[in-house]
């Protein structure tokens, strides 16, 4: 295929995208996403691409007026666009949103791939286990007993569901991803590669020798369309849940802890944590390796910025954003280090005040005596 | 099982946690925790549940008097407390510690899974391991040439043990967990899914054209009793070990480099990291996301607390509290948040300053002329 | 052997390190690394170790002359030295860089393990697979349609390569280690056990009712010599590719999004992660912990310390050294932190003026009432 042969080129170079093994027509793309075609609905494109990389055999997309610019110097073949006119006479499809449109004639061109039903050759699947109809498990992996796995569920290769666990339908567990025993998958989820879901809390008592393990019998519980991001982790319960709520997303090395309970269609990006038993709210989004503490409060619509750390039964307000470590309202956050910035003529001003007072009571009172060297 | 048809709800209500099979009565629970029964020993009791979600078939527990409100409120039907008091009528069971009798009580109501001994079909073994009496490897793990498996140790699925690898007794290798050639792991202890034992250092040098690898020969070892969180990272020693104390526990995604040494009894949490060549001293606590840079010292019982930053041969003192990135001893630390705090409040000072002693000396001298507006 | 019967110690405690089988002479050293003997070249070893933990038997390195006193008090039987000077009358190779020879002579005894050539039994390697002269499949692996692998490489237990994926000559896939579908793996690259190259980046629109997934169809593509750490990430492009850069070298748990590119010969330390779309010249560093937002750019050469942050968008020039969050400069970075320092001392400077300058004006004016409170 083309893009096997696509020769090497050093990083950083703009390249042409994988391109589907055949094309499609600008009317195809209209008739798909719903919208209105301008100029010739029988444009021929084989592709799509970022404005800066798209050529003429391909579709791109222009996602407000911010990018009018670089639609019009754009050398794609036709464009998803929110107005005709950012589109210049370049062949367009006039949608509500653009990256909507994107993402929906993206998954037409790449259907999800088909597996054979059933327990592959070379996979463990304990007798005791039900698959629903059309689900699969590949070569490799291993359910164990009384496990449930929905209808076209694909449990793909050296996957691990533990025994009595349930995955519901339409959902994938990745290549070495591991859903542990007696823990709870929704629809339509997605757990990537290396994903962990239902590993012990991190819980021990002292008993005078050591520390000693407090037994995680709880579970943890994925609502629907919930992605968990690749070697991800989320801890079971000591008792009870640690539940992810419907529709929210997980990225790459996040963790959470036992007995957590995140809310909808929240977003916790890469490498963020949360401690135990820390509730998050509806639409919660923590950016890139955010530090959520133990039994912290995090209220719904809630933004906690890169880096920045919530305290150990700290509380975020609703609708709140908040940066830094200890956090703080952003605003407050930025407004400090641009004080900090000023910290150094701040300190020559207070020089130059006990240098100017010195000289008005004729000689250095002692109150400044080896202040200005401190 | 009654957990299996548990309806689902959303994110944040409370549920009744996971129960077992069958019953058991207050007296059971006293003389399994050596404990002293208040009220009715033979109380019918089917599960364990905090005190908020605790119904009348639960047994739950009273950490302290601060949760005393907490204890009278709650609708358990029984209590582990450490005074009689706390617990009011409700029949109760008095301990030292509740914390450590409800996990000796959770332990003995969910004993450790036994799985049929020896290689399960679809396991690859090497002719030359020496399994243990009672050991097991499910199948599609590897065990490769050369390694031993202790007694009663279970490799769980998918997971890997090297060459000349060693893993003591009673320990558990989850699904998916590596332990790589060479590498020791003690008697009892715990990888989590995902967990890598002896992974390669992060060692390079400059050979003119490239970074050229280091070859890592040394080994990682975990002593007993040691867990290893879910998809933690434990790179082996470029030479000699990286050693893991006595009854230590990482948490997950944890990364400890190489020829790192931690004492014995240490608390890794989650997705601290530790660069290589570091020493840890004994009852070591590093905070979640903690960085603790290459060729560190950090004493004995010192604590680390979240998102602080150790430096490279930076020292921590044993005992010590430290907090920040540059670290800081934690009470400096909040000083200093609380004096940044000031800042704004001190430059208005500042230029009051000036405006009053610009006054006094009748018009503005040229040292403080635009300083108000630096 | 030996290693296998090493007495448990106590952490903390120096011991010898693992010794190859049998022993050689300095001449032979010499020979390999291309250096020059002085002393007795037949002068017997039989292993590797530091200054401190070498014995009589081992071979050790010093680095440079600030490493002079330990070479003088190491008891190891011979060294690799950049100045005859440096070892006394201990044997000694002398070499233009100890640590290369080192690594050169370490690699001599330790030759990379051979595997029969071919798919193993219990290995699931479909049969439109290209498997190149000498290649090796371990039990357990798995490789789907169309994938090539090239002469020589070796995916090991448990390791998973997607559909039409490619992996280039003389590499290794680790135990677990994923490359998902059509992702691009070059010569001579090493993945640590449970490292993903290809997971989905972490892309989604709003759709009205939730995150809507946008289809993640481009690759990931690993050029040659680069070296991924134990579980550890990177996210294939929304459209066209995630790139590694040629001699890149990735530490466990590190997390790079979806689009980035990333140039030739960076170190990227654990568990610092790049958001989407960002571009890493050739030579960056990365410490560990670092956060990249998206977006962002790091020129040639750049240094990132520790768990610095850059911000969406952010640059960072070629060459220049950042630390903290918001990144600055190092030096205006240590700059700062000094000067919050003198914050307290700052404020009684400024408390101390505002009362003599109320005596000077006989009684305290407005502007400082309460202030000093503040």
């Amino acid at each position: 295929m083309a893009r096997s042969r696509a020769p090497r080129q050093g990083p950083g170079r703009p390249r042409r995208p994988v391109a589907p093994e055949k094309g499609f027509t600008l009317g195809q793309v209209a008739a798909a996403v719903g919208g209105r075609v301008h100029g010739d609905d029988g444009t021929r494109l084989t592709g799509v691409a970022t404005l800066d990389t798209a050529g003429p055999g391909d579709l791109s997309w222009v996602a407000d007026d911010r990018r009018e610019r670089d639609a019009k110097s754009s050398r794609a073949g036709a464009l998803l666009v929110p107005d005709a006119r950012l589109s210049a006479d370049t062949p367009c499809v006039v949608v509500a949103s653009p990256q909507l449109a994107l993402s929906i004639w993206l998954a037409s061109l790449h259907p999800e791939e088909k597996t054979p039903a059933g327990a592959a050759r070379g996979s463990f699947v304990h007798r005791s286990v039900r698959l629903g109809a059309g689900a699969s498990v590949a070569a490799g992996a291993t359910v164990e007993k009384g496990a449930r796995i929905g209808a076209r569920t694909r449990v793909r290769a050296g996957a691990f569901i533990g025994a009595e666990a349930e995955v519901g339908a339409d959902s994938v567990v990745g290549p070495g991803a591991a859903v542990m025993a007696r823990c709870k998958v929704g629809d339509r989820c997605i757990l990537q590669p290396g994903a962990v879901v239902g590993s012990d809390g991190f819980g021990y008592v002292w008993d005078g020798q050591g520390h000693r393990k407090v037994p995680q019998v709880g579970i943890a519980r994925l609502e629907d369309d919930v992605e968990i991001g690749a070697n991800a982790t989320v801890d079971r319960a000591t008792l009870g849940e640690t539940v992810i709520g419907r529709g929210t997303k997980v990225d790459n090395l996040v963790q959470v802890g036992h007995n957590v309970t995140v809310g909808a269609h929240s977003i916790l990006c890469g490498q963020a944590g949360i401690g135990g038993s820390s509730r998050l709210g509806r639409g919660v989004t923590l950016a890139g390796q955010v530090g959520v503490s133990d039994h912290a409060t995090i209220g719904d619509g809630a933004v906690v910025t890169g880096q920045a750390g919530i305290a150990r039964q700290g509380r975020v307000e609703a609708g709140q954003i908040v940066s830094g470590m200890p956090a703080l309202p952003h605003r407050e956050f930025l407004k400090r280090a641009a004080l900090v910035g000023k910290l150094e003529a701040a300190l020559a001003r207070i020089s130059a005040l006990e240098a100017a007072l010195a000289k008005l009571e004729k000689g250095g009172p002692p109150w400044s005596s080896g202040s200005e060297k401190s």
